[in-house]
């Protein structure tokens, strides 16, 4: 099995080019039972997963990796976390946070915890 | 049990006031072979975790706490996202963002992962 950080990589890149490209087709990449927080708001399961992301109300975005760290858990799960940038449409550029909990199961590895926050503070 | 929510606040809470008050003092919140990223520096154990906190070339920090997030995971363990910001002695306030793995162990609960960075862009 590769590293932590080869495997990270591969899973941040292919994550946000799908999204950038398909949100349908993220669906693939989580779990039985994963959890999305979205700016606070909860959501479980694929399906749901899934319609909140492609219900998203903008037509393009393009997410921008600014920094991405890699740990394994003592439960030999991966703990992904993503700082960045990401433009919708023709809305200002927006730094935002995301968080990935993964595991593997059989052959492949699927998202079972997904935090993702816009870094908007009140001051 | 309280709920990951009720647990979470109060683990995000002790852990910022401690941290601004009395570096040295985050020491027990650490489990053994817990895991630090500061910036990309990777720090394993609870003495060079601590070690590198209190090492930190500041001499007051205030943490403010803008948005926090919690999930259990699969594994029993809470995950909990903070993005919020913070002012090191004369410095310009930065934003940051911090994700911790907890696990309890016993009857305490313990940071396992702690993956810590400044919101700092390119563009």
């Amino acid at each position: 099995m590769s590293s932590p950080e080869v495997i990270g990589k591969q899973f941040v890149a292919a994550f946000y080019q799908t999204f950038d490209t398909n949100r349908a087709g993220l669906a693939p990449l989580y779990g039985q039972g994963a959890m999305l927080s979205y700016e606070g708001e909860l959501f479980s399961g694929q399906e749901a997963i899934v319609q909140k992301l492609t219900s998203l109300p903008f037509q393009t975005i393009v997410h921008q990796v600014t920094t991405h760290d890699f740990h394994l858990t003592v439960d030999g799960g991966l703990l992904v976390t993503v700082v960045g940038q990401l433009k919708a449409d023709s809305d200002p550029i927006h730094g935002f946070t995301e968080v990935f909990y993964l595991k593997q199961v059989g052959d492949g590895l699927f998202v079972f915890n997904d935090i993702f926050r816009l870094a908007l503070h009140h001051q």
